[in-house]
């Protein structure tokens, strides 16, 4: 399937080979995304950005990454929708909002919603997020962050060894990236979560259904060798009606103590943020920020690539890059930290 | 009166001649609303989008209007306009923004506040819609939709029957329309609401004084013979201080048997949105979304050529139109149902 | 020190020369900024406009300046950044940020908050205000006003007597201009406020320290000599536990009457804005609109040359202005009013 005029709602419709592709274009796009060239293939595009969940990184991402193709932005965010507060259906919405944009980006807090949304409009709709549903972009970028790490290390995906450590129950980008992951061959998943935050069996019937080798633990001592990721996620204290979480702190706080267990030189640390600095005992720990391993930075920066290739994949843009890139003119950053994207390599 | 560096703050000030040339402008901009053809006058003017109350559906077909034409916007929505909560009068806001942009697009509660605003600027600014004031794009929309419409049927305006139902009292959009259709000759104008929501005599008086036909009636079996044009509003339960208004809902309910009783198959229908889907009892039924005569996102659509053609006229770039179109590089939408604008036919 | 690739947080950063520098830019700028000609070197650069408080005035003032030189903004505003709301620090959201966009402008009701997020971006980020900190773009608007006036004049800086009135306490934009101004030689600056609202000491010994004449006074009898330049504040009636603020009234009000008792033709009279105009008495009188000593509107549009030049700095695309300037093919505005930048002259 091409994406060219086609929705983007699950990443379940994407198959392994348009994965490739994508971040083949991701590639392509990196000059642009890190500030070294220009490509303005949609000026005169317009994307209607509609969050109707607050979600500022996410949307941000979005439209900063039409934006570097040139196009322009119409956003809203909350349910100032005023019409909707009338009573207006998604449906009549959705179809008056097409005539105006070339392509919508919507967040909604209810699962299905952007779907019912993609069913009235005759332009192309991109899934934001739909609450306890789907976040395609971000399994997507994930993915991306995993394949890109692994090459400048020198290692291929085939083989390598993912911890996935937190909330496996809630964590819908958990769910996405694993269901993305199980299009490949031959890894090694290890899960360790509190036994009341365990993968959904569904999820776990498909990982062993393809082969992997899928390890569940509630302690770190049961880990089984080294990992080569570690993707760590919030467990939120308001899913426990007791204080039980307290005892699970030293197995799900994702420190130098749990890295040298579990990693090596090598391990690469994502998360999909946000983390709660402010109650770090359950998530990953702002101890380790200068750690050059430490690629949630590095993740969230790969949103822009990501997201411009999406975009140009759906809007048809995708043949001419390169060939028409200019350089930029102005000012571009710099690497400040260990755990910044390298600039000056790219 | 040319409408260049003017204000547009009410359809009174504009004379049928303008009207007529603003509808010609607007089809020339067509191709560009359809996303068929690229036009970038305003590269580097920029929109102050003063929206003091919500209306995001409005809100966007300015902007991208604006952004079609290759003009920035700057946007701000409510009263987080925080120095006029600190006793900022109406004429330093507006003198201020005037500093920043090149035209101002104003929605606000209070009637005759907008013209207030535009009283301290040297930018023009357009009416958005002044709470129980005007809303004078709407009116120009409207009027661009019957006229296509009728152009599409191969009807003419004059000795066309038009039957405006609902509430006739409040709706702003109907007054608007009203006036403005008055301008033409020869009008059949039927009006069909409850009598506690019945058109204001001021109203009543120009359109009779211009020698149009106007019958009044409150029950479906006195509209009298078939009508061309149905535009439908909305009936607010909140309007009535008793539960009197279940009595009317057959005679007011659009559906497929109101269609069927005053109109036929060339009957067009419109409604200025939106509609009230959750209780539709008083309002347009959704039953009709698949019928190829339902207009209304037909409606909506033109908003777009019509708020160009504003734009352009005012700013004074309409003169270049079409000798410097080129066409759109990205992938454009196509109709996906009989409600749609026919884009293969532009 | 250049600007080049650097953060702007406090007028204390910049030096005289910097300053002069800046201003000879804004110079270059004012054709663009008053919509005579066009410049877009930063075609495809983006600017993340974090307002967590609410601003409009000074956010639309730097939107539109970086939309003028080509620029696309992504901007937010107020705390719907859900992610601080569920414990994000300040580093993660600072960061994550700097992978989208190429410059920040953030305004934050916390004093320091704004040098907090540029410590952990690789991205300028410039000080849109910080509560009780420093706001210091007004800062060098406010001087840019009065140098600007005083060249139309045929004044120097230099032996120019400057009259601030008002609450001195709390107004953090006359600290920043005191500042700025202490840098220049040979003032006469005299301080006019109620004995609860008196300037800092700090502040004091600032100017004095180099040798500028500093007197203070309660009442407008006792102004020594006419002045050059009213800076005019707004006295908030909530800094008082009393009703003691009634009998300043008639010291503290500039009107007519002030400005015949201490000024003269060409005395320049100036305000932060907002001016409470529901509440006059202690701030500026409306009774002055048509005054053209008034210079309050040619002060803010004074924002938009400042803005370009400091983000053209900052980026680096101040080398080829002018050169590259191609006219503007739109309608703009013209002075309306005697308070009115006169484009004519431009």
């Amino acid at each position: 399937m091409s994406l060219l005029g086609e929705h983007f709602l699950s990443i379940d419709q994407i198959s392994l080979d348009e994965v490739e592709k994508l971040f083949a274009l991701s590639d392509q796009f990196l000059p642009v995304a890190n500030r070294k060239m220009i490509f303005r293939p949609l000026e005169g595009a317009v994307l209607g950005s509609l969050f109707f969940e607050a979600s500022t990184r996410t949307r941000v991402s979005f439209e900063a990454a039409f934006n570097r193709l040139g196009g322009s932005v119409c956003s809203t965010t909350g349910f100032t929708f005023s019409s909707m507060a009338k009573g207006e259906s998604i449906y009549d919405t959705s179809r008056v909002i097409s005539g105006y944009v070339d392509i919508l980006v919507i967040r909604h807090p209810d699962k299905g919603s952007v779907a019912e949304f993609a069913t009235a409009t005759n332009v192309p709709v991109i899934n934001g997020g739909d609450g306890p549903g789907e976040h395609p972009t971000q399994a997507l970028l994930d993915l991306y962050t995993i394949r890109t790490e692994f090459r400048r290390l020198g290692k291929s995906l085939a083989g390598s060894h993912i911890l996935f450590v937190g909330d496996l129950k809630y964590g819908r980008t958990v769910h996405s990236l694993i269901k993305l992951l199980s299009l490949y061959e031959n890894l090694h998943v290890t899960l360790l979560n509190p036994p009341e935050l365990t993968l959904p069996g569904a999820l776990l019937d498909i990982v062993s259904r393809r082969g992997h080798r899928v390890d569940t633990c509630h302690n770190l001592a049961s880990v089984d060798g080294k990992v080569d990721i570690i993707y760590a996620t919030r467990i939120q204290k308001e899913r426990f009606s007791d204080e039980s979480i307290g005892g699970y702190t030293q197995d799900y706080h994702v420190n130098g103590n749990f890295l040298s267990q579990v990693g090596d030189g090598h391990t690469v640390l994502m998360h999909p943020l946000p983390r709660d600095s402010a109650h770090e005992a359950n998530d990953l720990s702002v101890s380790l920020n200068k750690d050059p391993r430490l690629a949630i930075f590095r993740q969230t920066d790969n949103g822009i690539p990501i997201r411009m290739a999406l975009f140009a994949s759906i809007l048809g843009v995708d043949k001419q890059v390169e060939r028409e890139f200019r350089p930029v003119g102005w000012w571009t950053p710099r690497a400040i930290g260990p755990g910044d994207t390298d600039f000056s390599a790219i």
